[in-house]
């Protein structure tokens, strides 16, 4: 039995799990990767949400072992955009070329090669979809990768520099100070900041104490405590996520909503003395 | 270590996810086949809708390997209606015999063989829930043919041609136009007809021209274009879609209500000059 | 290739699965203990319901393969509630000590040994977030006693009869009536009761029949029937689940906020001459 260059794939995408989408690709990876482990990471990003797969799919990464990473959220399929194949750390990265794959390939040590998937030879057939690249092209490449297949194989190399980034959120951390961009809000509406526990314990902010959230249109004192489930329901609160960043929250609410921020939105937080 | 006869199971129920039903199959099955890969094809087929499990199944299959294909959507569990087991092609088809799996069975290059599960030495155990037969029946039999049991040991064979089937849905294609049903609505409210793509390309619709479709209450021209993003949000637009048939959606919105279509029902379409 | 003491993992939670979460997990998992197969029972427990998990659980548990369980739904995570590791019958139950493994372990058999986490040579590393003990201790410790750890490596030795448990829901079967508590209620709003098909069949309730329902604030005469799709849509039914309990339903509508029933509610069924 030889051995696979990558024991594992991981997958996410915006297909959803009400149809058989999902399915066609295990099935694809099944047929041409049989003994490679496939653990999905979620198919339920808001579709076209970018942003939110990138997120999820750096964060997830620490913890999910060497794999051939497929990720499908693509607003653009059908277009001009690349399909891309990038090797970053011990993993290599598979997925449209729009940014998606940005920060996860940043988390792993960022890019070392990349190739544009132009190698027909590995895709599923001659005939392509033009809006399911995820069964067609993406899978297929991604278990040739994970079975036999070197990553020059892929396609074309191209200059690891000029691959389609999500600007990093910002993060700028001073004496008594951090600012952040919001990195994502979840499901429930809990608000991300690019402002890591360790910056927040820097400029004194103490868990069991209280933060100062400021931003355009709000100025608001938050307590900060080692969970969300810490206050009563219904009031706000912040704390150290399991990513290691500063969040917002509403128990049992909505933070987004109630403090109208979105993705992108800058927040100054400071430690209420 | 002996081969399986067959080295994946695939699973497709409208059990949902919440509960621990899928669960549970998938435990008997890891019990009585453990070296089986299970591929879920999905569970969020809504309650009882056996023609949306049809054209699920059947559309999913060309991307799965070799498998024994499990399916319940089972309004009739229960009743009389037979568990039948149904050999097309490479795969066995394990289910109720209520036309959930006669799509596929027919894609798979039609029945060869079929058995009415009689043999109850392959069910879970003699006591059966008048309401779980994909637990109690339908995996555990499905299992055993995967590890080791001859198809013939399921049961009776029967008469492939006295299966439940669903009626093809019809399809049509003129000189100048083709008329198709609908085949099945997405939970977005896709409208996919049995209308191929090739079907379009031979009466004159072009990619990036327009298209008119006509039924009983309706008469429209839509533009016709690769994918369904190509349109301004709101717009209406016809598309292969990534079963190779034509289907009419609205850009973020719900076709099958904006058209008043549901599947079954006739819709003619001609080339917009 | 040596054995592992647990050839699978199952995994239940409330963490839903539009995160990477399960996923972190299902990593976890698989950088410890690769060759383990891994059961997803749900991860749809509503956030924080311990005696839905605890139901789900125990009912599922029949039909898996002998395991390293591993359960959260943990409202209490970052408090002083101890992580514990249960021996019974032939699987192993991993998660928070608040009761949510207490029925699947009487299903099992009962505690044989029981241990607090309290060795972290076992767990993901020494920084563990306060809110994701899932990932950085549960996962972790049950992938190293699937592999190749004792289970007395887990930590200290506790005494099984002071582990936290959730009262058993009550049922008491008299000559002609049967009490029962509602057990849970799934997300179609059936109610599952504490009372058994066998109780019913005891106190002369038939198939066909019907029975009288009585609580506090109810009196009601039910059909009980096969299965609940054998009333017309909208009527309320009784009927032996797939656990084998009597549950109420509404044909395509909700007992639960028909009736006016909550888990722990009495409930009374007597047999209807």
């Amino acid at each position: 039995m030889t051995l696979y260059r990558f024991r594992y794939l991981s997958f996410l995408t915006d297909y959803g799990l009400d149809d058989g989408f999902v399915a066609a690709c295990h099935g694809v990876a099944a047929r041409i990767a049989p003994r490679a482990g496939l653990i999905d990471v979620t198919h339920l990003i808001p579709a076209g949400d970018i942003r939110r797969g990138a997120a999820v799919l750096a964060q997830t990464l620490p913890y999910l072992p060497p794999a051939v990473h497929v990720a499908v959220v693509d607003p653009g399929v059908g277009t001009a955009r690349r399909g891309i194949a990038v090797e970053a750390g011990t993993s290599i990265f598979v997925g449209p070329d729009n940014g998606l794959l940005s920060w996860a390939v940043t988390a792993a040590g960022g890019a070392a090669r990349a190739f544009s998937l132009t190698n027909r030879t590995l895709w599923l057939s001659q005939v392509v979809a033009a809006t399911f690249h995820g069964r067609d092209i993406f899978m297929p490449v991604a278990a040739h990768l994970a079975a036999d297949a070197d990553l020059a194989a892929s396609g074309t190399e191209i200059d690891a520099r000029d691959l389609v980034t999500l600007p990093a959120p910002e993060r700028i951390v001073r004496d008594s100070a951090a600012e952040g961009q919001v990195v994502t809000v979840d499901r429930f509406g809990n608000v991300q900041l690019a402002i890591t526990a360790a910056d927040a314990a820097q400029i004194g902010v103490k868990p069991g104490g209280s933060l100062l959230v400021q931003c355009a249109h709000l100025r608001l004192a938050v307590p900060y405590r080692d969970m969300f489930g810490a206050v009563e329901p219904g009031e706000l609160v912040a704390f150290p996520d399991s990513a290691g960043l500063v969040s917002l929250a509403v128990n049992g609410g909505n933070a987004a909503q109630r403090l109208g921020l979105a993705p992108g939105a800058r927040v100054l937080i400071t430690a209420v003395p």
